[in-house]
C-alpha cells in the first residue's frame, strides 16, 4: 500500500485508539460471546472423600475454630482455580466442626445449604430453632437468615462432624448483591423446640395463616435423610424407575410448590444395584454428593467411579450418565432454580 | 291529581309496564342488592351424629347401592331447604357403603372431599390408585377425575364405613360449570399401589419433572389421620396456641402451596380440654365435622354442644366462638380459596 | 305387604322423618345435581334499545336522583325473574344520570363495570380521578373502591347520558361476602387530574415501584372506546378475522395481564359487514351491548336481530353463532375470570 | 519449634497439599467471598457520545457488514476490561448499520435490547414482523426469536444508524445456558404488516386467547419514544416529580406485568430543567442512555455531565444522584428482574 501500512496494521490501529476509550470491536469475539451451545470452563471433577477425609480432618488441629469462623476447605473446579467456585454460579466445601466447638452466628444474602457427610452430633440454628444434623440430612439456611452450627462437648459423646456446605457465593458475586452481618453474640437465643419448623410445615399442612413472600425460601429447614430415603425406597419398591435417573425427586418448598431455596435446586435420586442410566445433558452445572452405594459417573468424555461421600460435578451440557453397582443414593445441587425462573433451563435425553 | 292518578299509581303503572320488558327498577331493592355486611339466609345448624346415625344406617336397608349410584343423606341447611346446600356453595352429605358395595365409577367438574367418620374397610380409589379411608382421613377428588368407592365383602371384614362427602355443587350449579360422566365399568383399573400418591408427593419431594397445572388440585389424594393428629400434637406440646382457633393448620396441595382443591379449603384444629376460644368471624360459611372430643361451638346467637362426628355449620360473618370440655380435634372446610382468589374473603377477630 | 304398606310408603315416611332432620336423599336428586352438561336457568334474551330507551328516560321524570340513588333499570333475565340477575352470577341495568345530577359517592365489595351507551358530559370519580364518559368507553370501579357519577348542567350542555352497568351482585349474593359503605360527603375529593391513571398505566409502562396486589384490579379505570376501536380496525386491515369470533380481544389489567377485574372478563370484538360466524359454546354466561352496527345473534336455537345499544345474554353452553349486516362492534363481559381462577372454564368450538 | 519449622510453614504445606486436591482454605479468603456489603469491580464511567461518535462511523469504512456479520463497539467498563462487560452481567455496545446493509438473521439465549442513537431508517425483524427504528425507540429481541436488522438503500434515503445494544451476554457466560444458530437465509419472511404486534397487544388489550408463557418475553417489541416520551409529559405536567427519580417509569410485558424480558429490567425516566435529585442506591449496576437533554450525574465520588446519547455506568450499590441543566429524558436497563426474581434485589433512598 502506498502509505506502507496494511489494512490489518489500519485496523490494530483502530482497535488501539478505541481501546482506550473503553471500546472493543465485537467482531473479533462475537463467536465466543455467543456461543453454538455452553463452552463451560467448568470441567468435571471428583473429590474421593477417601482421598480428602484426612486433610479435612487435619484443618481440626491445623487451625482453631476462632481463628477459622468456619473451617472448611473449599472444593474448587480445576477449570476455576482461584475462584472459590464448584461451578461458574456455586460452591461447595467441606465443613468440620470439632466437639465443643461453634461457628458463630451470622446472616449474608448468600443462601446456604448443608448436607451431612458424617458425624451425629452438631446442630444447625437458623430462625431460634436447633435442629440435630445426620448423615443425609438436607439441611437449609436461606438467605439472610441467622445461623449458627455447635457441636456437644466430647464428655457429652461430640464427635467430629463433617457437612458439605453448598452456596451460591459466585453468583451473588457476580450479581454483586452479597451483604453479611454478624450476630451480636456466639450464638442466636433459642426459642422454639428442636422439630417444631418440621411440625408446623412439614406434613403437608401448613399455619391456617402462612402467606409465603415473593422469592421466598422453605420454612421446613431440615428434610431429614431418613424420610427422603423411605420415598425413594416405596417409589422404587413400586416400580418405579426411569431410565436416565433412576428414582429422582426434588426437595420442595411447600408453601410453594417451588425450590427449598430461589437459587439452588436440590434432588435426591436412588439407583439399584445394576443400574445402567442413559445418557442426559442439561445447562445447570450440577454438584453430587454420594450418600450410600458404589457406582460411577460419565461425565463428557470422562469416567468417574464413585463411593460413599464422594463429591464430583457435571459442568452444563456435558453428557452424563450414571450406574450403580451397588443400591446407590445420591444427593445432588445446581442452580436450575436460576435457570428456570430467567426461562434459560434446557435438557436433553438420549434414547 | 287531575286525572285520579297518584304518582305511587303512576309507578305503579311504570312498573308493570317495564316489567313486561324484564326489567325492574334498582331504587326498590339497592339496598337489599348490596348490603352493607352479609346477610346469608344460610343459618347456623348442627346434627348430631347420635340423632342421624340411626337414620343413616337405614338407607342400607331401605335402598340398594345399585338403585342409589351413592347412598347418600343430604345434610340441609334449615334456612336452604331444598336446595341441596349445607351452606350457600358448598353441599354436604353423610354417606354410607355396606360391606361387598361398591359406587360406580363416574367424573365431574364437582370437586369432592370425603372426610371419614367411621368403619375401616373402604377405599376410594382416584388415578387409578386405591387408598383405605380409615376414620379421621381426609380424602380427595378432584375435579373431572374418575373415581369409585368399594368395601371388603362381610366375609372378609368389611364393616359399614360412613364419611362425609362435602362438594361444591351449589358453586358449580350457580357458575353453569356442571359435567359429568360415567365409567365403561363400575371401577377403574388399578395402575398403581396403594400408597403411591403419598410416597411420590408427600414426603415434601416432588417427581423432579412434576409440573402443576394451573388451578390443579393436590397429587396427594389422602392426607391421613394419623399424620395430621401428630402435626397437632406436635405444635401443641410446643406451646403452639391461638386464643381464636387453639391449634389450627389447613391441608395444603405441597405442588403449589395452595388448598388441595381450588373451590374448597379444608382445615384441621385442635382445642385442648378447657379452651376457651374468642370470638371471629370471617366471609366463608364453615362446615365443621368433629373428629375427637366434646366441647361447645357459639354461632351467631346460638350455643350448640357437639360430640364426636357432629356436623355443624357457622355462616358468613356470624360470630364463631369455640370452646372444648374434652382435647377436641375439629375438621372444616369452606369455600375460602374461591374467596381468596377473587379478593374477597375478610376475617374479623375481636379482642 | 303384610302390613299393608308398600316400599314406596316405606320410603316416604323415611324421607318424612329424616326430613325433620334437615336431610334429603341424595339418590332422588343426584341427576339433577351433577347434570351431565350445563343445564342454565338463564336463558337467552335481548333488549332493544329502541324499545327501552323510552322507559330509561322516562324513568328521569317518574323519579329524583336523590330519591334513586342510583337511577337505573335492571335488566332481569327472563328464566332468573325477582332476581335481579342477567345471568346467575352477574346483574346488568340501564342507569340515566340528567344534566346537573350527581350519584352520590360510596364503595361496595361488588365490582362494577359502566359501559357508556350514549351522552358525553357525565363523569365517574374513582380514586380521586375524574374520568369523562364518552360513548363506548369501558370503565371500571373496582371492588371497595370510593365511587361517584355527576353529569354536567344543563346550562354548561349538559344532556342525559346513559350507561350499561355490569355488576357481580349476584356472584357476592351467593358468597355472602358483600359489604357496602356511604362516603361521608356526596362526592369524593379531586385529588388528580383527569387522565391520571390513563398516563400512569396505559402506556405500556408503569411506574417504576408499582406493586400489583393479589387478585387486584387494573389502575386504569377508563378504557376509551376510541383507542379500543383503533386497534380492532388495525387489526381487521392486518387481516385477522377468527371464523368464530371476528377480531376479539380482551381488556388487559397491565399490572398482571390478568382481566381488569378479578370477577368480571370483558372483551370487545369487531365483526365486518357480511361476517357469518361459526358456532361455538363456553360455560361463562356471556353479556353483549351492541356499539356499533345492525347483525344477528343465533343463541340456542333462537335467533335475535340486533342492532346498535341492544343488550343480549347467551347462557352457559348455548351455541352461539354472530353474523353482521353491517361493520358491527360488540361488547361483552361475563365470570369467565371466576371460572379460569378454578379451573372451570370450557369452550367448544364447532368446525 | 524442635523441627524448625514455623506454624506458618506448617500452614503452607497444608495449602500446598490441599491445594493439589483441587481444595482451598476458606478462612483465609472468607471475608472476601461473603463481603459485608456490595464490592462491585464494575467502576462508574461514561461514553460521550462526542467522543465516540466518529469512531463508530469509521467502522463503517474499516469492516464490511458481511465481515462484521454485527458493525458493534462494545462498551466495556474500565474495571472489567477484556471480559465485553459493561457491567457484570450486561453487554452494552454501539451498533452502526449502513443503508443498504442487512445484518442477517439468527437467534440466541440471549435477550436484547435495542435502544435507537441516530439515524431513522433502519428495521428491525422479529416474529415475522419488521418495525422501523426511530430514535428514542426501545426494541427488544427476545431469546431464542429470530431477529434480523436492514437498513434502507441509499438511493431511497438510507442514512447511517446508530443504537446500543444491550444483552445479558455476561449473564449467560456465567450460567452456561448460551445457544446460538443462523438463519438458513439472510432475512428471515416478512409474515405480518409492520405494527402487527403494537396493534394487537399495545392498546392495553390483549388478543382473547392469547396465554403468557412462564418467564416469557413482552409480545410488544416495539415500544415507541413517541409514546413515552408523552406518558412522561403528562405525569410531569400533573406534578408528579419523585425526589430521586424525577419521573420514572418502567416497561411493562402487559401480558403479565412483569418486564419486558426476563433478565433485563428497562426504564425511561424524565429530569426537568433545574432537577437535583436526591441519592438513591441499589444493587442492580445500571446503564444509562441520555435522550433528551444536559445534566450531571454523580456516582460513588465522581461526577459526569452527560449530553444526549451519552452512555454511563453505575454499578451495584454506589450512590447515585442525577441533575439536569435542560429537561433531560434518560433511558436506562440493569439485570434488576434477575435480582427481584431470586429475592435479592435491595435499595436505600436517602434522605
Amino acid at each position: 500500500m502506498p502509505d506502507g501500512k496494511s489494512p490489518g496494521d489500519a485496523r490494530q490501529a483502530y482497535y488501539a485508539r478505541i481501546g482506550r476509550k473503553n471500546m472493543a470491536p465485537l467482531w473479533e469475539s462475537l463467536h465466543n460471546l455467543v456461543p453454538r451451545q455452553p463452552a463451560p470452563r467448568c470441567v468435571p471433577a471428583i473429590w474421593k472423600y477417601e482421598d480428602v477425609r484426612a486433610d479435612v480432618l487435619a484443618s481440626g488441629s491445623l487451625i482453631s475454630a476462632e481463628e477459622a469462623v468456619r473451617r472448611v476447605l473449599i472444593l474448587e473446579n480445576p477449570g476455576l482455580r482461584g475462584q472459590a467456585s464448584v461451578t461458574q454460579t456455586l460452591y461447595a466445601g467441606l465443613q468440620l466442626i470439632l466437639p465443643g466447638e461453634i461457628a458463630p452466628s451470622h446472616r449474608h444474602s448468600q443462601s446456604a445449604l448443608r448436607f451431612i457427610v458424617e458425624g451425629r452430633t452438631a446442630y444447625t440454628a437458623v430462625n431460634g430453632e436447633r435442629t440435630t444434623m445426620h448423615p443425609g440430612d438436607f439441611i437449609i439456611t436461606p438467605s439472610w437468615t441467622w445461623h449458627d452450627h455447635g457441636n456437644a462437648e466430647a464428655a457429652e459423646g461430640g464427635e467430629p462432624v463433617v457437612w458439605l456446605d453448598g452456596l451460591d457465593i459466585p453468583l451473588l458475586r457476580m450479581l454483586d448483591a452479597g451483604f453479611a452481618e454478624n450476630y451480636p453474640a456466639a450464638t442466636q437465643p433459642v426459642t422454639r423446640p428442636e422439630g417444631d419448623s418440621g411440625a408446623r410445615y412439614g406434613y403437608n399442612m401448613l399455619p391456617v395463616r402462612h402467606q409465603a413472600a415473593h422469592a421466598s425460601s422453605s420454612p421446613i429447614f431440615n428434610y431429614p435423610y431418613e424420610r427422603s430415603r423411605e420415598a425413594l425406597d416405596r417409589l422404587y419398591r413400586h416400580g418405579e424407575l426411569d431410565a436416565w435417573d433412576g428414582v429422582k425427586l426434588r426437595y420442595v418448598n411447600p408453601a410453594t410448590g417451588g425450590y427449598p431455596m430461589p437459587t439452588m435446586g436440590t434432588f435426591m435420586q436412588f439407583l439399584p444395584a445394576g443400574f445402567q442410566g442413559r445418557t442426559s445433558r442439561a445447562t445447570d452445572s450440577t454438584v453430587y454428593c454420594v450418600v450410600e452405594g458404589r457406582g460411577s459417573a460419565r461425565i463428557g468424555n470422562q469416567e468417574f467411579a464413585f463411593a460413599p461421600h464422594d463429591v464430583f460435578v457435571a459442568p452444563s451440557w456435558q453428557p452424563v450418565q450414571l450406574a450403580a453397582l451397588e443400591d446407590a443414593t445420591l444427593f445432588s445441587y445446581s442452580d436450575r432454580p436460576v435457570q428456570a425462573a430467567l426461562g434459560l433451563w434446557r435438557e436433553s435425553r438420549e434414547d
